[in-house]
């Protein structure tokens, strides 16, 4: 606990499991938390531990420092910033908001709070809900850098790593947005390799030391590719496009076999075969980063 | 070196990259290695190393003890072995079949094997060439228990780990699909959000200290859903596939609003919203392994 976030004060929108999280590391770190929820209740532990529960959104911000925003999406953070009560409320003062979704919308957001003389900063979480307010949550935050500095003491409260990312307010969604997309992917494959290892006999149990080893060859990996696709230099040597390719046949035609849908993989066997068209036959697979977005 | 290996003879069919790291593994080992490739010319660098250069294939069986088959795909495996002159010279011998395709192909060869009084092992090579003759080697096999215990003194010399999976010959192949699976399908998802993270301003050097991180929370992940998988109960508690759905729909927004072809995260998208439309709308995403894939 610090002097900086003793004397802070805080004002949480939104309890569901991630606000609940983060309303609890202020509560831990001895910062004054007023909290808010649209549907009642769900406060109640959190009033336990000392949280101050506000009747309405308006006099929740009245009554705290910084605004922390953590809902469903930025429909559901519209509909609650978006009316003017709250609006007045929110006047001369900074949100932060922890809502995750796409960049255009926190860039949106972000202008109307201009609009009313409402600071802002985006932000995303990268973590499960239990690594709040332990060493092991990751927060990304974009927009004013003065705005950062300012508000970076109360958000440490919330423990982890915090990485301001630039001015662009959409950069913390964008980063979100990549992040997950190679979350979800791996985890569709995993999902589906489980499914065609089952067809076959294999529980998942038997494959799991396997593709955990598979899993832990990815990061090196994904940091040699990084230079390949930002110098836009595609070294195929030892592992080409095409032998990815035979790789990725092998799968659908087991898969399929087996009565299990290979979209995703016959999607992906389509970008490598589309950059293979095009000429690409002896670069390696990241060569389709090109093809799907031309510089 | 051990004695085993002093006495030990094989023969390597196939000099592609893959093959000729296997050769020169041998020869490092003291094996006597005999080589063999249908194009010529890619035996001279290990012809200088020591190795036995054979005029055709069934010359190089003759030599040598054990034949190492390591070529593109069964359907050329096929066409070295099951010719009357090869087949004739295999006779008593013992194949070690490393050439990567679906387990019903190495089914289809053992078969045949077995027709012709030819000992029959299929295996998969997990790690890139690189790795042969090191400890960071990975080699799995299937088959006969007696004839994987009689070869494994000279699997031996080629270093790294030997994993035999069981007599089901077809094993090998499963695993090496699914984990092939996992590893272009997070490949896909990788090659996917830089191209969006791109179109966003963020360059993938910038993106992949990130993109590290989330490749390595992936093996916990992965073993704990497996369990989840076995037993058949899919915890959704703190991530529902609601919300995994939510952030699909946010990266294919991205993506398709930049041009960007989102083929890949809507196949995913698309076995999480089937999920949901049969009532697991609380479960896990791991509960599209099930609608693949019914019990």
């Amino acid at each position: 606990m610090t002097s900086h976030t003793e004397q802070s004060a805080v004002t949480v929108l939104g309890l569901g499991p991630m606000g609940r999280a983060l309303a609890g590391a202020f509560l831990d770190a001895g910062v004054r938390t007023t909290v808010w929820n649209r549907t009642p209740g769900k406060d109640r532990e959190l009033v336990e531990r000392g949280a101050i529960a506000a009747p309405s959104p308006e006099a929740a911000v009245a009554a705290g420092g910084l605004t922390v925003i953590c809902v469903v999406n930025y429909d559901a953070a519209d509909a609650i910033v978006r009316r003017d009560a709250v609006t007045d409320a929110l006047k001369g003062r900074t949100v932060v908001n922890l809502t995750a979704d796409t960049p255009d919308r926190a860039r949106d957001l972000a202008a109307w709070a201009a609009e009313h003389g409402i600071g802002y900063l985006d932000g995303a979480i990268m973590t499960p809900t239990t690594t709040i307010g332990t060493p092991a949550a990751v927060f990304l935050h974009s927009g004013p850098e003065e705005l950062y500095q300012e508000h970076r003491p109360v958000l440490d409260a919330l423990g982890g790593t915090h990485t301001h990312l630039g001015t662009d307010i959409g950069r913390a969604a964008a980063y979100d947005i990549a992040l997950l997309d190679i979350f979800w992917t791996a985890m569709a494959g995993y999902a589906h390799a489980l499914a065609v290892a089952r067809a076959e006999g294999v529980t998942a149990r038997e494959l799991a030391p396997f593709a955990k080893g598979i899993g832990a060859i990815l990061p090196p990996i994904f940091e040699e590719m990084a230079e390949d696709v930002d110098s836009g230099t595609f070294s195929g040597e030892g592992n080409p496009i095409t032998s990815a390719v035979s790789s990725m046949a092998h799968i659908v035609h087991t898969s399929e076999a087996h009565g299990i849908d290979a979209g995703v993989m016959r999607a992906a066997e389509g970008l490598a075969r589309r950059a293979i068209g095009l000429g690409h036959e002896t670069d390696g697979f990241m060569r389709v980063t090109e093809i799907l977005n031309p510089r």
